[in-house]
């Protein structure tokens, strides 16, 4: 076992200098971990898509080459450390999603992986709770210090604990060491204790410094515990090579010499990338087994019938409150797809982002994850690993909290809907902190996410109904308050276009009206998705006027990139305390100021 | 004291309830709690601003009405009640900070407040050890179940817990109940373990429901301890009320006849926004002291050069690395003023954001958060609340964690600073999770923080200058690479403006050898703050290329508001792994793509 674990530092470490870029340290010093966890795993080396596969997430994502060096030598094939970090390879240098390389989650950005695999261990109690033996495995993850700081990891944790995760297994690498230096410059909780504050099953593997039979033993030990356990064990950053115990190993690249004085010790004559047949063999033979176990698992019909894919409606009812309409196309959907789950971070009742009929059996379709925003979003994250079709929401005002993991679920592409409230002013007495001034162009700018501020009972319908069918990133903004009872009209010979989104259409339409006395004629245009919008079809003879109560600069950029001219009523700066009317009437989004505006630009 | 406490119940409801909105709940519950804080606090009543009062953080935000009787009744002027949530007051939603009215610190979003209140106790701790009886306070906060699920509290109290801030005393509200039901079904800590375990003095109030005196004996038990303390003071949400003990009561507003009903009950006669004499005389005798020791108090010759303002400057030395042209800067400005004072989420061997010559004693300049990046920038913002122009920093890519307290700096218009580097494309070979996408674009959007993207070590040097002099919220965003050794050189007659940023400018300056060498004159300018840019300066005939490795939704826009026709190079979609070199090849960041651009926009 002791050569095995040394071969797999061997090949991160090489593949490391080879890329003269990563971390051996930490492959080095975790490489008992990873060998104790992978021997332990159930999974089909040769199928990395197998729904009852255990999950591994590296939330250590920086250890990437030793992820490699293990998926190579419990036999998966197309892993080519030469490649590592180069670009085109699916080596990267932080793990990403993949599962021909049984790759089970992309990580990188710290605390975000341990709240994923919560979210995974979540997904696999609903799933074995519904369909049984069909689903039934554990969910192993790595952290490392810099993990268990965050705090997205203890929001996660916490709700672990909660829900009695039993088979959630955390290997926490404690090496004492940081980037910056020693752990207990920036750090000094008692880990053990924090957790079993969490109501986790806790286990030190005190004895076991580098030792991976001690941590072996432990996750059997794990196994069969009600709670989800966290086992401590105890590693040395750099192992065997001269910065051992250092910050100094952290990010260091070993020489091809220093590989070759480690080889040595270890008895490793391969040359490299390549494997000893001793120990070839041992990984053979454990990798036999899995493939072998892994093979006589049949999805039942019940579970087949949850994967299958589903055609989804939307259907309009006459409403006019956003929430209460966002509230109807949630439920629509939720009764026709079992893979439509999710929940709040304690505004359930405010957003009304919830399934109706909750009854606490395994039927439950709501998650109450507390005021735990971030984790909201990577457990999110996790579900929809594991088959889900997930939605969460919070006031938008409080979205930001969200964006590092919303930015994870469009890295890897998952079907997780953000269903945000409250989008503008909020409830505006509450004031600035919760009124969402930029948020509406941040939340835009997030690589392959679609955001969508329907202004209308249809287009909310629509734009439910498409992101749940799609099954891609979406983030749906709703207004507080009504949305627009009629949709536009165009008129003859218009001298303007309003362009405009959400409950402000409504505004642009009350404003048509006006300029209409005035003898001016206008559009209103609603545009619920600008990603989706094709402006080639506005007039570009006659000015735009666009209308968004958030910041402007969305509504600038497509007048710069489709030469428009024109102006943009906007909210640029941060909102007041007050009522309504009152905080509307200060930004000037009344319908006479729309109309004043639209008459200014004719001049 | 019963009568004093009930005053304060009945006020806010008061207010709650002519405003017709608000948390009178969570008012009516927690008013024990803030009698007993206030009744210690030593604060001068008629002077918020004074140095060294105990500082006092409402992180359960939503109970301004609260805070605003609070204070009215220990003396405060220029509370006026009746204006509570009305547009154009102070009596805001959520507390704004306010000298004027006492309010020490911006609150709403949920686990701020707490990490804010333990960056004004390091701050304290700090000034303590260096000017001794001139600083010594204590820092007092309020927090719910919601501040304590959410993980920037985690992150900050574990660093209370490491830096030993014997004088932070934060009060529990624990009411069991949440906004969306109890605290049982999202929450099954255990809150006094959780704390030990991060080395907190925890007192348990049990004895006590909703008791003043109890909470008041604990908070004097709290004092002289060398830890931090939490009281756990257990209360009733909604105390008196119809929906005493349920989620109904969290945002509910009483009736007058509700109101009429526990006035009576609780023998209290006075009119609306009154206090009975008794208790008028009650809060005049406490408020009257605590203005008597305020005043005995003076700054010290130390204190008052700390105090002092400076006019700061910074000197280029021939640097082209911009992290070290940055830590030159830096401590450059450290050497000048004693206010600077900051750290880094762990990075700060990489982002080389570290003052030189750390020394483990009082003069420390330096930080270590850990990996708490959200905690960072909350705790900054506590440090600048506390006097301090305070510095943070991380890696580009991570700083969507800092967001949230972003906006609370510029929110209270606070001298922070955040530096990040490794900005774009970070560390290629890191992959697309440590690359900073759409970064750019959403931080120029946070109102009331200006961006800085410098491309040379002058433009350095003037942002670093700058923005220490001028002590407002400012975000410094600099490259892992070199920056640009030279100034872009206007040219004769151009045919077209080259607009960019950062390191990208110096490609552009090597694109325009490329042009000239074809016969093609072209300008190129560096914007190292768009905010700051005057576009009217632009040559409209001629078209523009903007060119920045990042979203290209700022460039459009500067051309939509700006008439500008031309084309942007930039990079909207997730990155990828790989060397530099394949990595900007790939984008089209070269010179000679940015070159062929420019060709084919002059066509």
């Amino acid at each position: 076992m002791e050569k095995a674990v040394n071969t797999l530092r061997v090949l991160a470490a090489e593949a490391i200098s080879n890329a003269n870029s990563g971390h051996s340290g930490i492959a080095l010093g975790a490489a008992p971990l990873m060998y104790a966890i992978y021997k332990n795993m159930n999974f089909d080396p040769t199928d990395g898509a197998w729904f009852n596969r255990d999950r591994f997430v590296m939330s250590a994502g920086h250890g990437s080459a030793l992820l490699y060096a293990t998926l190579k030598c419990f036999g998966v094939k197309d892993i080519d450390l030469k490649t590592f970090r180069k670009f085109g390879s699916e080596m990267t240098g932080h793990p990403e999603l993949n599962d021909k390389l049984c790759v089970d989650c992309s990580t990188g950005p710290l605390g975000q992986g341990i709240a994923m695999a919560v979210g995974i261990a979540l997904a696999e109690a609903k799933l074995n709770s519904l369909y049984k033996s069909a689903v039934d495995h554990y969910t192993y993850c790595l952290v490392g210090d810099g993990c268990l700081m965050e705090g997205a990891s203890y929001e996660a944790c916490s709700l672990a604990g909660l829900w009695k995760l039993g088979k959630l297994i955390v290997i926490y690498d404690c090496n004492q060491v940081t980037l910056d230096g020693t752990r207990a410059s920036a750090d000094a909780e008692d880990t053990a204790k924090r957790f079993e504050s969490m109501d986790w099953n806790v286990i030190d593997v005190k004895r076991g410094l580098n030792d991976a039979k001690a941590v072996d033993e432990a996750i059997q030990c794990a196994k069969g515990n009600p709670r989800p356990t966290l086992i401590i064990a105890h590693t040395s950053i750099g192992y065997g090579s001269k910065n051992v115990g250092s910050n100094k190993a952290h990010g260091s690249v070993l020489t091809v010499e220093e590989i070759a004085d480690l080889k040595k010790k270890w008895g490793i004559s391969a040359s490299a990338f390549e494997v000893d047949p001793d120990v070839v063999k041992h990984f053979k033979e454990l990798s036999v087994k899995k493939i072998g176990s892994a093979r006589k698992w049949k999805p039942t019909p019940a579970l087949q019938d949850f994967l299958k894919s589903r055609k989804l409606t939307c259907k309009t009812k006459g409403l006019v409150n956003a929430r209460d309409i966002g509230h109807e196309m949630l439920n629509q959907l939720a009764t026709q797809s079992p893979k439509i789950w999710g929940g709040s971070a304690d505004v359930a009742s405010s957003t009304k982002m919830f399934v109706d009929g909750d009854n606490k059996d395994g039927s439950s379709k709501n998650i109450a994850y507390g005021v735990r925003e971030f984790a909201m979003a990577a457990i999110s994250n996790g579900l929809a690993l594991h088959g889900y079709t997930p939605f969460c929401s919070t006031f938008f005002g409080f979205s930001d909290y969200c964006k590092p993991a919303m930015r994870i679920t469009a890295l890897m592409d998952l079907p997780v809907t953000y269903i945000f409230t409250h989008d503008g002013l909020g409830n505006p007495p509450d004031g600035p902190t919760h009124q969402a001034t930029e948020h509406i162009v941040a939340m835009r700018l997030v690589p392959n996410i679609k955001l969508y501020r329907p202004s209308s009972e249809s287009e909310t319908a629509l734009a439910f109904e498409s992101v749940f069918n799609k099954g891609k990133p979406a983030c749906i903004v709703l207004a507080r308050g009504d949305l627009n009872k009629e949709q536009p009209q165009n008129t003859e010979n218009p001298r303007i276009n309003m362009l405009s989104t959400g409950s402000e259409v409504a505004l642009c339409i009350r404003a048509q009206k006006i300029l209409r006395d005035k003898g001016i004629n206008a559009n209103v245009q609603s545009i619920p998705c600008l990603d989706e919008f094709d402006a080639s079809d506005i007039e570009k003879k006659i000015p735009v006027l666009g209308v968004e109560l958030g910041n402007g600069t969305s509504f600038w950029a497509l007048f710069g990139k489709n030469n428009l001219h024109g102006d943009v009523l906007s909210f640029d700066n941060f909102g007041k305390c007050g009522k309504d009317a009152d905080v509307l009437k200060w930004l000037g989004f009344t319908p006479e100021n729309i109309a004043n505006k639209a008459i200014d630009i004719l001049k």
